[in-house]
């Protein structure tokens, strides 16, 4: 089992692509083992998604949520980290291509790469309404969000600065439920007394839902709870509102009963669709496998690609299902825990074929299911042996916080965390309110003279 | 003298153009006066740009020396903040013209717009030899520093490999030696058995000096200790060498006995040369007066320009000269005590004007010099009424983390500072080693095959 004491092409090599959750517990899983590992990750770094929305919003900086991939696996000594986008996987050579054309060959193959905001087949409105997956989403909504503040209080005319003080998040899953909620804090507490000309608390929030209720994956009570909790944030909440276009000034929207409204904004946010990495695409041509609606690969019980044994999918790239004996399988829902625990399967019943053992079925361990609002809010669905246990406001929002904390890695980063958010909830302020790149942060001009007085309102700003 | 009780337009209204070290102080200095104050700036926070190469060298996190200037300002009444880059200063009808076109007058003006890079004549040498400006600018750098170490790991051919293990940077000034110092300190310590494939510790580290010393403004005898700390870290020192052309793969330098040599390098940082802002080109143009060599522009003895005593310039784009009694003027270094001291004087010029009072001439208070090499070693002198009181090493270290943690905004920010720094002491790690923007890291491929064995160094990538 001492991976220096065998010379290393005599073992297994088995490529773990993506070190999301999944891929990183399943590199973590097979550390031990005899066997080589190369972990292929086109960013540098492992990101703790479930707090991305706190770097967009400026209420952490990106190091306490992402830690670099090679300090993950430093001790690993079967490990080797690339950086790379992987762009091919051919099966009948067993390689996987990278962007550049390097081939990296192996024995097991697992494919942990996610997936990335789906906008419907309208790619048109990606410019307009950044989603949010990686650190640089992040950035630009972050940039979007505290320049439209900034550009309003250049702004002249009342309706241009209407809409520059109106933020629409599209989409009421946890991700377009956490952003509206402190998208509102912000806009009534963290800048108050800040602008001279504007008043930032007069900022609308919009959250558009095309379905009857928030947080559709929640019970129905709680889904009833985070409306109004939302509601006392501020957050304007439109419920059967569908989007039928966005531009560079705002997005259009048609209810059920037919009537359409034009909603003028210069900061939209995309929470509504997922779709899966495109590598499922490839993978599913180059194997036969087919793919549900959201472009997830489905995967046996064993998170293997039928007729492909040497090859699983894991995370949110796989349309997988969970197995408990004498039961239906039932979905498994694309959240971080049910990631973690097919990394961790996947790698186990690949340690179990290489020593000629039989591959396990996957079951989904439910723990239940979180989503915060804003400040003092949230709601908690907790399956436990003895039921569901359910709980919203504060009390939800203290257990979802500290379940966030937990669950960070490293220990510098839970202080630092827990530190910021220590500091927010008592100041109302967020210390990452920084933008790098506002060197030439407002296209086009008007070039209309300003009268001689400092606190008018008549400098003249238009975006883009 | 409650800002509220008059309207506004009956105030003096004065502009401070940037929120610099020089901008903020003078801001500061005018909050409880009964004028109008806007504060111009480009980007939305103020710069501790003493330890911007912390940031570039992945030991900080930006937000933890970047204060939004807002916040800043947030509890003096009568001062406006704007984002906005100044393009034009027009002093025959006293307005200031932004890049947009909008135009804002003033009675007062005070001129804080800093310096920049200056490639001497070479700007075809920006792209590749990034400087150390703005946090933009640390983010490159950054990018660039942890990249090549990730190229070199996946570069089978040993030239190139060596290339990506070079690390040159140009100018041994504060800044340089700074750099220099911390990048040999990840090479062999932070990413210390990270790698598979490559040895980090391996790399070189080149800081090419025109002069023959390091440290030019300090004693002879502690640049002398400086350049044995370097050599300690394992910095390559090369004195009296002249850069003679910068491209994408290397530099060229020639050495005083005429000869030259080639540097191969990926990862270039520009630490040489300093100019002024534009800014005071055009307001040389606009006032008739007279740029240095540096382009900073020649002030009176008290700040303002010849002939226009509602103009002052403060800080890095000031030509200035501490005026002691008795004594003839000396020149004032470009040093950020100094900023603040002539934003002072210049606020305060400007209220003696107002109330009919003279102004006074600058005198430039000099607490010493500091300059940090790396761990445990830094070189300090400081004037004191006794004389120069130097020292070098350890405890020049421990006083260099102090003084700058003491002037950092901010309780969080001098909290976390600390603690980061503590942690980097005590592991060798730095936390802050996230690359937003690696999705699309590595352009251009090559394509060969690559046999199937993890551990070998055939993946294939060349830079750029």
């Amino acid at each position: 089992m001492n991976p220096a004491s065998k010379p290393a092409a005599s073992r297994p090599h088995i490529v773990v692509v993506g070190c999301g959750f999944g891929g990183l517990e399943a590199t973590r899983s097979l550390r031990k083992a005899d066997v080589d590992v190369t972990v292929i990750e086109r960013t540098n770094h492992h990101l703790f998604q479930p707090l991305l929305y706190q770097v967009a919003t400026a209420g952490l900086a990106a190091p306490s949520i992402a830690a670099p991939v090679r300090v993950l696996f430093r001790r690993y000594a079967n490990v080797t980290t690339l950086l790379g986008e992987v762009t091919g996987i051919e099966p009948a050579t067993r390689e996987v291509v990278l962007a550049d054309g390097a081939r990296i060959g192996y024995d097991h193959l697992i494919v942990a790469a996610g997936a990335t905001h789906s906008y419907f087949g309208h790619d048109e409105w990606a410019p307009h309404a950044p989603g949010l997956k990686t650190l640089a989403d992040a950035f630009d909504i972050r940039r979007r969000m505290l320049l439209s503040f900034e550009a309003a209080e250049r702004e002249s005319d009342p309706q241009r600065r209407r809409a520059l003080l109106t933020f629409a998040v599209i989409g009421a899953g946890p991700t377009g439920v956490e952003m509206a909620g402190t998208m509102a804090e912000i806009a009534r507490h963290t800048l108050s007394g800040e602008f001279r000309r504007i008043d930032p608390a007069s900022a609308e929030v919009l959250l558009i839902e095309g379905g009857s209720r928030v947080l559709q994956a929640m019970p129905e009570s709680l889904s009833a709870k985070a409306l109004v909790q939302l509601s006392k944030l501020g957050v304007q909440v439109r419920l059967n509102s569908r989007v039928t276009s966005i531009d560079a000034t705002g997005l259009d929207t048609s209810q059920a009963d037919g009537s359409v409204s034009r909603i003028d904004s210069h900061c939209i946010v995309w929470a509504a669709g997922v779709a899966a990495s495109p590598l499922g695409k490839l993978l599913a041509q180059a194997t036969g496998a087919t793919l549900d609606r959201a472009g997830r690969i489905h995967v046996e019980p064993d998170l293997s690609l039928a007729g492909h044994p040497e090859i699983s999918v894991v995370g949110d790239l796989a349309a997988a299902q969970s197995h408990v004996p004498g039961k239906p399988p039932t979905p498994v829902p694309g959240v971080s825990p049910a990631a973690k625990q097919m990394g961790r399967t996947a790698a186990a019943n690949i340690l179990a074929r290489l020593s000629q053992q039989s591959a396990k079925a996957f079951r989904y361990a439910d723990y239940g299911n979180l989503a915060t609002i804003g400040r003092n809010s949230a709601v908690v669905d907790l399956a436990t042996p003895f039921g569901p246990f359910r709980m919203s406001g504060r009390l939800a929002w203290q257990f979802w916080l500290f379940a966030h904390v937990y669950f960070l890695i490293g220990f510098r980063n839970r202080l630092v965390v827990l530190m910021d958010w220590a500091s927010a909830y008592w100041s109302f302020q967020r210390y990452a309110r920084v933008v790098p790149d506002t060197e030439a942060p407002l296209a086009s001009t008007a070039g209309r003279p300003v009268p001689n007085a400092p606190n008018d309102a008549d400098v003249i700003l238009q975006k883009e």
